[in-house]
């Protein structure tokens, strides 16, 4: 499995997701999930993805293949909305699906995928879109400002209480970590390395990326902090 | 959905469940997901159903007439060990979703249960044991004190940060609500009120029950407490 989560905050985006891939519990893997495409001073695009890495593999290929090739009108790097920018990878998404699914049919098998896009283009508002294995998607709004793929339970609680449109770049960053720290430690199938990115509003460019190795001294005192934390809030609170 | 929870460590048993169903978004209502049986000084078990009512009700309807029947070889309150109480539970599952499902094909529709069921005879040590819609059954023990049904992940954290086997009944009791308080504010299908009961070691009988309404404010203040610890040690926290 996965976990990726995306928030569209009015400071910006910010994004994070893990690397673990497995196909069985003895062939584990890590790959990147995080896919970024910019053309700075014109517009940022981040895709996130979760499920079959055929599919995820395939689709991103060819979104990659359609930025280059000048005539076709598949280019997220050309698409004039964030908007079109989610129906080009809800499509291609969608047509890989169908071709895959087909190819799986005949062992019983199925696969699926999902993804968060998210992205400003000059211009234009942010926006973050989950696009589904069918090809259409949602979107984050004010109200709900974050989306998730993947394992998303464990870490929902930590988001619903502190993450808020208005929340600052620096607290939404320490939430998301401490929602993926959650995962982590509930559920296996979620692995680091960690990719952290953000967009900042009207930056047009990738602000910032980072990748979090299960070596970094940083995140480990921050989980560990954490846990002492709650340990201690544990302790404070009043028996019913 | 529904969430259950059931902890099995060296000072007793401690059980808490929530009582919404629903079939659909619009058809919302409150059954109980905690059913205790007990012979004081003799026994003392509980069962804790999730998934199809129907099934569920079904289950605990017919061991409830093998209780009474003299002749059946499926009494729990007769079952010379809680190995066995799991045996018959589990058959009397099984049995219940096989005659159901034969009817939900037709309708191209499935429907399954699985059940948590602890307890403690005379002699015998204390056990708990998840109950798989097939009639099969995993074991709680030390290094895993506790089992889940229903909507199991949003209260997994707290559980595996705090919960040894070694816990005290006041602090598991604790655990077990902000678990519950966890799922609650992040799923829309677990809702009060909970059904809370303990068998503590060797007492041979429910210890202690307690039923908590929405409008329980001994709940209420534990839950704003527990945010309000959240955002302060979520603010204490260094950022990367």
């Amino acid at each position: 499995m996965t976990y990726c989560v995306g928030l569209l905050l009015d400071a910006g985006i910010l994004l994070l997701s893990d690397t673990r891939t497995n196909a069985g519990l003895d062939n584990i893997a890590t790959y990147r999930k995080m896919f970024l495409f910019e053309n700075p001073g014109e517009r940022a695009i981040a895709i996130m993805t979760a499920g079959s890495l055929s599919i995820t593999q395939t689709t991103l290929a060819r979104l990659s293949d359609a930025n280059e090739d000048a005539d076709s009108a598949r280019s997220i790097l050309r698409a004039p909305t964030m908007l079109q920018v989610a129906e080009i990878v809800g499509a291609m998404l969608s047509d890989v699906t169908t071709e895959i699914a087909a190819k799986m049919e005949r062992m019983s098998q199925t696969a699926k995928a999902s993804m968060i896009v998210a992205g400003q283009r000059k211009g234009g508002p942010m926006r973050m879109f989950l696009v589904y294995p069918e090809g259409n998607f949602i979107e984050a709004t004010p109200d709900t400002p974050y989306l998730q793929i993947g394992e998303h339970k464990y870490g929902k609680p930590i988001l619903d209480r502190v993450i808020e449109a208005d929340t600052t770049l620096a607290d939404a960053e320490k939430a998301m970590l401490l929602s993926m720290d959650s995962t982590l430690r509930s559920n296996l199938s979620v692995g680091m390395p960690l990719d952290f990115a953000v967009i900042e509003r009207d930056a047009l460019r990738i602000s910032r990326t980072r990748r979090i190795p299960d070596t970094d001294e940083g995140f480990k005192r921050m989980s560990n902090a954490w846990s002492e934390e709650l340990r201690q809030a544990f302790q404070r609170i009043d028996p019913l």
